[in-house]
């Protein structure tokens, strides 16, 4: 009998859901619209019909160990998603209780970000580590913290908030309401900005020019980069400097062995790497410089339900 | 029979020892100078003689559990004192081996903030909490912070340190070598330099305005400041500010329950309390607003010998 966990991702967008052992094998996966039921409790009904059918089409025996949920604003201590301005459903959610109706296995729940960290940890890149970093590049900046082998969550559940850090205290304006947060401008909307700002300052011709701010995405600025495209390059130099400098500074608190950065910003690959690396030594207190890994995600393209089921493996263990 | 810990502090000047119970009772303490001898190895026995002097004076019945050292640039997973600007014995050097000579009891050593941490915790404000940092500020700026209830001491043993945040890339010339470290502006020392800076730029008379750069100490400018002294004052709240905005980072990255203020500069009391109070909550994300609470160190002038028998306890339990 082999033992399997359900991982439940929930983006604004589609909520993917995954039926997935220990070592990280795939057994099921499906993916359901996000927002097309009123009610909270239809749409768990559908997440609940979905995992159903999956386990009807494993054709071994097994066992469900847990389901791991990851959410924008989840609150891990409480089970809740709490205000997400990305949901349509305002206010406190009790989400592990909604699912606990249909399922007596133990239910985790924890932001997008710290099951990125937990899926390295249980399968990807930071198997053998104890302490270090997933930075998650999306629309915003989230990261997941470990620290001595165990995901850190603060006193009230909400750690991990870098992308909060205020990089510049008369910088961009934040949709938290403060200046300068480190997510606006490393991010793929942070990144676009950027182009903006940079398309202001110099006069070189460049084929951004020709795009407007609605229509500018991050994949648009990788691309130009990789043609040598002046303000493409400068916007990831830019960007790089910003976040080597920030990791320069939360190694400085933290110490950990690496650092993962995950997320659709990541796919500009070494034109993004290979600066935030030279950025982050540059700037890197003496007695950590050179020796923190700056590393790409090992999780892939199913990294959103393999850390949701990965955090059953994790409390569990 | 009562167990007793020997807690040692090392400092430039003067090394502290005390032998402590569990409740943080002290049974002997006494104080040597640090860098009288050319050979650590001697050093190392004249602590060793002042402990033995103090078991003797002891006369109930007691079994030593431990002993914990508090040391610059300590290395807690080596037991090692690596390369301590400050000391007069430089390299690596085998602390914890060179006092296994002498006792066959465990032996704990790390850095004094992070001493200072666990003494908060075993015995001082921080007794039922689990997440919380302690920021020390004497001649530089150091912290210990505590997740889940345990020390965070990274992959190599070196994080918390705070005091080497980069708070400004242009600013002023710190001795790691870089610039605008946290520590430079937010310490004794930082507190010295920012008083220069202010009578450089105001013109209002100012009681500083008659003491050299040389003689200028942390007490002057409090004192000066409970004067009304305007340059004193505004010294306080550039520090305030910068040190309030630094710990709202910090907070969005680790999600304490409360930061604890400790060492010499924290004597200014309610000139320094209430201003980094207003600064940290100015600059806080919401979600954590108004919820850290800000304290003063409950150790006392003890707290040094107190923080690192504390690590005994810490360590055994």
């Amino acid at each position: 009998m082999i033992n399997l966990s359900v991982g439940i991702d929930i983006g604004g967008t589609n909520t993917a859901i995954g039926i997935i052992d220990r070592e990280g094998k795939i057994y099921y996966q499906s993916s359901i619209p996000t927002q097309t039921r009123e009610k909270v409790e239809d749409y768990v009904f559908d997440i609940y019909q979905e995992i159903e059918k999956g386990k009807q089409s494993i054709k071994q025996k097994f066992e469900l160990k847990g389901i791991g949920i990851g959410a924008p604003n989840a609150n891990y201590y409480n089970g809740t998603i709490e205000d997400a301005p990305n949901l349509r459903w305002r206010g406190t959610i009790g989400f592990s209780a909604l699912f606990s109706k249909y399922y007596s296995v133990p239910i985790f729940l924890t932001n997008d970000a710290n099951a990125a960290a937990i899926g390295e940890m249980v399968y990807g890149g930071a198997k053998n580590m104890k302490n270090f970093a997933v930075v998650t590049l999306g629309t915003g900046l989230g990261s997941g913290i470990v620290v001595n082998g165990k995901l850190m969550y603060g006193h009230d559940g909400f750690a991990g908030e870098l992308g909060h850090v205020i990089v510049d205290h008369n910088g961009r304006m934040c949709n938290c309401g403060r200046q300068g947060c480190l997510e606006t401008y490393v991010s793929a909307t942070g990144l676009v900005r950027t182009v903006f700002d940079l398309l202001a300052h110099f006069t070189e011709p460049s084929i951004l020019r020709d795009i407007p701010y609605s229509e500018m995405t991050a994949k648009t600025v990788a691309d130009a980069a990789k043609n040598n495209d002046f303000i493409a390059l400068e916007t990831f130099k830019k960007t790089a400097e910003i976040l080597g400098k920030s990791l320069a500074d939360l190694t400085a608190i933290t110490a950990h062995e690496a650092i993962f950065l995950f997320g659709g910003v990541t796919k500009a690959g070494s034109i993004l790497f290979d600066q935030v690396e030279y950025f982050m030594n540059k700037n890197m207190l003496s007695i950590f410089n050179n020796k923190i890994k700056l590393l790409q995600s090992k999780l892939g393209e199913n990294a959103a339900i393999l850390g949701s089921s990965a955090l059953v493996w994790s409390e569990l263990e």
